[in-house]
């Protein structure tokens, strides 16, 4: 009954995952690490979040991560990374995601920026990107 | 000495409003009527949210807003739809901003994006705007 | 294609409203009210929030609104008072309701249980109801 | 036999109105308004903030309550207006009071700081006090 | 003067302890625990905590450590363990504590609720309980 | 262009560390430790948070570490070991900040108060200070 939902988020998730094979960005892997617990995690995150959320028009891609990245900035939440890397498959550069976190200092403060670019930093030096300029 | 500072984030302030003399942002208003017990609050908001950070290379203007308004829905505090009003003179659209908002439903829970949409919702009622196919 | 959750999200919300006609939890209408920017925000409410998520099992109905109603006490949102009217109809008395508030003082502090609490006085009251013994 | 407990928070609750009988704090009549749905309030606020904390040693009254608005204004609660005459009446100065919260802008941002000098400014009118040089 | 409230607190914490003596739920080792540069905290958990709050009637004891975990949850805090541990002992079921989690993940988004289950997870594996049907 | 401004932010983090040559403050450490993702880290936290914040009259810096500290526990925020070494070297004793920390308990709740105690006594310890009568 719900396939053609958890399609439409499986599709969503392969669309942001295609610009590195190699670089999963785990959001399958957090819903079935808790499969003992919450059986229907996995099918909730692909479902809600990709299937329902990330497939609705208004906003690209790229827009998507970086707007769910200056939540979770705002939130001080340590869910930052996997986003990180969702937004480099997404086309994102470590310039947009790092502006973006040095963006926020005046309205969330710099402890959470801080916090969130030291995900950042290990982030980038795990997928061997940088900054332009460095 | 801070006059370069404050004429960068003067520049930028007018860069964000160009789009609509009518509407202005609001940033400088918030400033000033703080002038009795923070005289240097205005100065403080031009220098450094404007002239330090807004002025950053890495974002363009509409993602900078979006930036911000994501963080301030994920945050909860009422200063969003003073720059709803920024997001709608730097180019956002509104199916942008409002795709924002209910993009974040997942990360921040249905509560802190209802209110954030209520004051979405409002702006674009007393600025004559609406989501494309309204 | 999602017609079936969606049925489930109804059933489970007159579910939660068949204790008194009289006094609609509000769910539905909150998505109505934001049919102009945000068309598909009823459904999700609808699907998601009841449909998936209240018509989980582990918890009954008056532990699920429980559980809503102490979140929303930490995080100081607006809509603990649908959640009250929710939880009344779902059967929880205002002795429960208003001793999960006073429970999380040492847990939120005064002030986010002082707000709860104003709301709450203001739904009972509305709702014509007392905590026993008063 | 909480008698001693309460008599040490009403001592402690006078030593903070003492300066100005015609300002009260408003700690009290908060507890009492809530006497309807939580008719133990007032003892919990009076025994426990007052009697238990406020009594303690370590930091002196004016600390204390500079300590207070501090964590309000990180919080975004609304009682940081009652904690701001309370402030008054320990004897800290509208400049130490607006001062805490201009201090607080890097730490915690520019609208939970906005938010707080706004109910500041507010009581500081209605009880007839300006920053120096004003 | 304050045995009496601190017998009670006493008291309510080996009720909330008595079902598994090889699980102590932590409350007084923590307090213990900062014994150096707070002497008087543990006074303050039993007697607040325990001797007022969790001895209020309204609620029944596995209500109350629902809504605490629900509160903490929301708030992000790493004291969820200790309350888990709390709440099997008061009788939650692993089914009642992980769908606690999963129910607020409308209310609180996802990441808050993925902290949460990830801290479930790990008190569930050294408590040697699984959810009905694992 | 900037160098007044970074002049007086260097002069106050020196002031603020004179006491004690063995025990920087960090903040300089934070800001190089992002150079390769936030260039201007550095200067934007001496010029603004120490030129600009920490310059401003109205509070003593002792006030000021005092209200920074109470910011940061009620955020839940892990910065805050950082700036109780600031007010150790600023002149706060370890019962000013102790007492503190545990004055938020009624205001910011339990769990935040005792998250940041570990944090103080851990730094305490790394510094060889102890409370009074310890």
């Amino acid at each position: 009954m719900t396939s053609a939902r958890f399609q439409q988020g499986m599709q969503k998730l392969q669309e942001l995952t295609i610009a590195s094979a190699d670089s999963p960005t785990g959001h399958m892997e957090v819903g079935e690490s808790f499969k003992d617990i919450a059986p229907d995690l996995t099918r909730l995150v692909v479902e809600f979040a990709f299937g329902d959320i990330y497939s609705r028009p208004g906003l690209d891609n790229k827009q998507k991560v970086l707007t769910t990245i200056s939540a979770l900035v705002a939130q001080g939440t340590p869910q930052i990374g996997m986003h990180v890397i969702t937004g480099l498959n997404a086309g994102l550069t470590p310039d947009e995601i790092a502006g973006c976190i040095m963006h926020l200092i005046p309205y969330v403060g710099f402890p959470h920026a801080l916090n969130a670019l030291k995900v950042a930093q290990q982030v980038f030096a795990e997928q061997g990107v940088a900054i332009s300029g460095t």
